[in-house]
């Protein structure tokens, strides 16, 4: 899709990254010329949602081999591999950074193999394959988006949570591709988003590209709301979604005011080699991220804080998984998946 | 209760009041020395809490006697009658405003039919009106939290919403008063305070009291919370109760999860001419208190915003009202409170 910004992309020997931190205040761009400050962008959130950062993770080991020092291939091979493991640490939920990782290690190690294999080659391969997986990311949301468009009705008042727009992907959104989808529809769909912490991406990242604050269970109870659709950071082999922390209450209240939640994802973010929620690992976040807002202390120091970045949300709250392979329907069966 | 610090009181020819919107960084107390400033400070969140405000509503009105100019009686009472006109105008949901208001209107009626009436006996019977309501206040917390400490058990694991302590009240708090009763019976309740905005009232100021930072439905489902506790700004003649925005969907997410839910509320917050939750009115609040956090905006201009500053939770999500008549439980009778 045609815009003025990106969220990632590789430009000579450097990463480029929309720090989506500054947003909306400052569209301020990062550029990063070593994995060491890509994988630090991921922890500290300049970059977050499950596709971008498995993009980002990508341009990340391409440019590690660009600019691995020595001259043979098992050497550029080992520095891929340590780059492959240093993202790896970064964050543990999002399923899209280790598909990613897999993905640009098998890559090296094919280029690596091939009879007329150099540096050039391995490297090129490397910066293509990255290229790629953009690539997959953007037709996936499209792909997602024209499996969505059928659960929007013309007037639709649909619920979202977090950010899982084109801020949290290489293309137009997970969630919010089916918005934009409805939108290039001709339909008439409004969004509410709802705000969530640490850095108010509902707010700030949500509203930036499209939509407005807003307060789930009043609004449902109102009937103001139609749907409920949000992203996932893994979708495990039984249907059960983690998501942003939130979008397990979202899910409840959607099933108590008799509403549809759906999860948008792509075929990356679900993980069917685990069993099921309780076997996602969830990320806890550092205490100053709900301390501090914009700076300033909100928290009192003698206070503990719990800060679980995702919650789980069970197959059975779950309507439809909305993805790049189609619309899934309940019992949920991952085969068109694998 | 014996603490270093006060919501509100009268000093001299000023309301003192604790500027709740610079906590926890900063222990500012603001001296309002006319009623047009103490209405600001309600309109602005200086305070807030449905008991405080109707404390310093009552203070502001005893100062507008104090400082009227002229020197006879129905000059005077027509002073009164222009500040309880103008603190109604502040806020118009939570009902202990509009109690605190009448009471102080009787009073003044009166003090000025009485038989020995002067500018100095009507001053004096207006300023201690003030001082009685906030010490019926400060009772009526010390009720609540008798009546309510049946329900705590032993090691409990408390959920409560916004902000419902001594900082909302004259005294120890509606719900957290319920808390503080059970510690002072030697129990260890734990307490999990959920956020909320326009001003992180969750983070800073039960935190600042005794609370910590939650995720309500998540630990919900964990099994980590035992009971939910909230305090209220109105309730309706049929029970519905108006309260904090994201109070009602705590309460769908109690009855989902099969968690007791409880409003912690004087008598002064039962409206029994209203008859039900629908009849309350919400206010709305302007777009800058989400659209800014700690003076950075945090939404694009573009963007609409709704605020509602309260919702409307049904009677029949309610466990018990913990109120300082005692515990009044479903099927909803309000005659204890008349």
């Amino acid at each position: 899709m045609a815009r003025e910004w990106f969220t990632v992309r590789a430009c000579g020997d450097a990463v480029e990254l929309l720090d989506q931190r500054r947003l909306p205040e400052e569209e301020r761009y990062l550029t990063l010329r070593d994995v060491e400050s890509v994988a630090r962008a991921i922890e500290d959130l300049a970059v977050r949602g499950a596709p971008a950062i498995g993009c980002t993770a990508a341009y990340g080991v391409a440019l590690a081999a660009h600019s691995a020092p020595g001259n043979d291939l098992a050497a550029l091979c080992a520095a891929v591999d340590r780059a492959c493991e240093r993202l790896a640490a970064t964050r543990p939920t999002a399923v899209n950074l280790f598909y990613a990782l897999e993905c640009m290690r098998t890559c090296c190690a094919e280029a690596a193999a091939a009879p007329a294999a150099s540096l050039t080659t391995v490297r090129q391969a490397l910066a293509a394959r990255a290229e790629g997986l953009a690539a997959e990311d953007e037709a996936s949301c499209r792909r997602i988006g024209e499996a969505g468009l059928p659960l929007v009705p013309e007037d639709a008042r649909i619920l979202t949570h977090c950010n899982a727009g084109a801020l949290a992907t290489a293309g137009s959104g997970t969630a919010l591709g089916v918005v934009r989808a409805a939108f290039a529809a001709g339909r008439k769909p409004s969004v509410l988003a709802c705000e969530t912490r640490p850095f108010l991406q509902g707010a700030r990242l949500t509203a930036w590209e499209l939509a407005r604050d807003g307060m789930a269970a009043h609004f449902m109870a109102r009937g103001e709301v139609d749907l409920v659709i949000v992203g996932a950071d893994r979708v495990a082999a039984n249907g059960d979604v983690a998501n942003k922390i939130g979008t397990y209450g979202l899910a409840v209240l959607a099933r108590a005011h008799r509403l549809p939640f759906y999860v948008a994802a792509p075929a990356s973010s679900f993980d069917l080699a685990t069993p099921d929620g309780a076997s996602i690992p969830i990320e806890e976040r550092g205490r100053d991220e709900v301390a501090f807002v914009a700076g300033r202390a909100v928290l009192p120091e003698a206070v503990p804080v719990r800060h679980p970045a995702f919650d789980v949300t069970p197959a059975e709250l779950v309507t439809a998984w909305v993805t790049d392979r189609g619309l899934l329907e309940p019992p949920f069966d991952p085969e068109p998946i694998r």
